[in-house]
């Protein structure tokens, strides 16, 4: 489940008026009123940092509370943060979201990452969270339009994702390093995963990007397991892709109802996979 | 100038404890005196935001003080937050850095934007920018060692970085669109610079990473002009380059005249170039 507050989009009752820390409150309010709904419908939320930053240091201080308040639901936390820069950088990033060592405090169980400046923009966060018990994303096909502008250039005749996806198997050979495949490409997908057979894959895309459930489950593993589909507005925000600038007054049952309606596509996809 | 601050780095009295508050302060009052010791020297200031969002919401607290107090000083503000996300994430994020359409805020003159996504990751800050005032540097060729897993992989026989400064090309003809390029590997500088005669270039690696002022300079523009130089360390944590481990009674002086050094070696690189 993505928590994507656009605070344009967000129902009248959880705003409280337009300065600095009304925002920063509206958003952390719909973070919360998420988690209530959802917390037993998903297996993770994934929080989009930006929508967050945009409010400065209040915003971070809202998702901070939120990520803390899922992680108490027992709920996993992948902060969509797409980091990438390197070495001692790389590292601070890595300690921001996944603590530092000997610290009790862990923002994010896992994070997306980066792959542009290669392995010395992954590997720490690969190091770190292996020793914190934390995961990673590397971005690899993306489900936007403009991927296509670098990932499939092609490179010995192969697209680039697909060396992403070699450095991966180079990496980390047991497959504990995931990737992010946007579940739009259902045949990238598929290529993809027969180079990575045990590798994790976040699957973004599905919903209003135009990607589907049955697209996303082609890619489980040989177990029939190994992907996490996220879904963000189409449930967040479930009023608008039925055509509603404003949220209705039982907005809360839209959600609820999407976030169902998703799983169980989910679980039928998979199920008919296998 | 980069803003860098490493707390384990830090002279003594600018730490007041370990708690979290005291942490962002000792980033906060680093950030002032860099201020106080370089205005003068430096045409642009670059925070490195992971150093700040390490420390949680207080640190980026702190980070957002020490911009406004360098745009009150008449410095620029490049935010080094190397973002790369699309569309409406991308535009949140735009809108972090510069602020929204008709504010008054602005965190940043200019950010570093990672072109792994393609055009969705670049064009929403460019765009936003234009309106605002504010600049971007797209990632082209980085200064580190893992730089080489996917920025110099051959397309048609011709590096991805190359690619990169084609789409720049394409999308900002005039070039009002600036790039990263490592003054480490000055072949490659100079390659960029044919292919992009009018761009402004971002240049990190002089100092700690081995760059130096001479490499950097032989990508001037026609006029003379058209680079930014970065040094962080090496200035900001000057006795670290000369071998102390801890700050010494007089590290202003030595931060100083680290400043006024690589000014004066910028400037002679530039003059014997022209």
């Amino acid at each position: 489940m993505g928590i994507d507050p656009r605070l344009a989009w967000m129902p009248d009752e959880l705003s409280s008026g337009d300065g600095p820390d009304e925002r920063a409150l509206a958003l952390e309010r719909f973070g919360f009123e998420i988690l209530d709904l959802v917390s037993d419908q998903a297996a993770c939320v994934k929080p989009q940092s930006a929508f967050f930053e945009r409010e400065g240091w209040r915003g971070v201080r809202a998702l901070e509370r939120i990520c803390a308040e899922a992680r108490r639901r027992g709920l996993l936390v992948i902060g969509d943060v797409k980091r990438g820069d390197i070495g001692s950088t790389a590292q601070a990033y890595a300690e921001a979201a996944f603590g530092r060592d000997g610290s009790e405090d862990i923002l994010f169980d896992a994070v997306t990452v980066n792959p542009y400046m290669g392995r010395d923009a992954v590997l720490p966060f690969y190091e770190l969270g292996q020793r914190r018990g934390c995961g990673v994303f590397v971005l690899m096909r993306t489900s936007n339009p403009g991927a296509e502008d670098l990932q499939n250039c092609l490179i010995d005749g192969r697209p680039l994702y697909e060396r992403v996806a070699a450095l991966l198997r180079e990496w980390a050979p047991k497959g504990d390093l995931g990737a992010v495949v946007g579940a739009t490409r259902p045949e990238e997908l598929e290529s993809v995963r027969q180079m990575l057979p045990d590798h994790w894959f976040l699957l973004p895309g599905v919903g209003a990007q135009g990607g589907t459930m049955s697209q996303a489950a082609r890619s489980v593993d040989a177990k029939g397991s190994g992907i996490l589909v996220n879904v963000s507005r189409s449930i967040g925000h479930a009023w608008r892709t039925r055509g509603r600038e404003t949220a209705p007054a039982d907005w809360r049952d839209e959600v609820r109802a999407a976030a169902m309606a998703y799983r169980r596509d989910l679980e039928e996809a998979i199920e008919a996979r296998s």
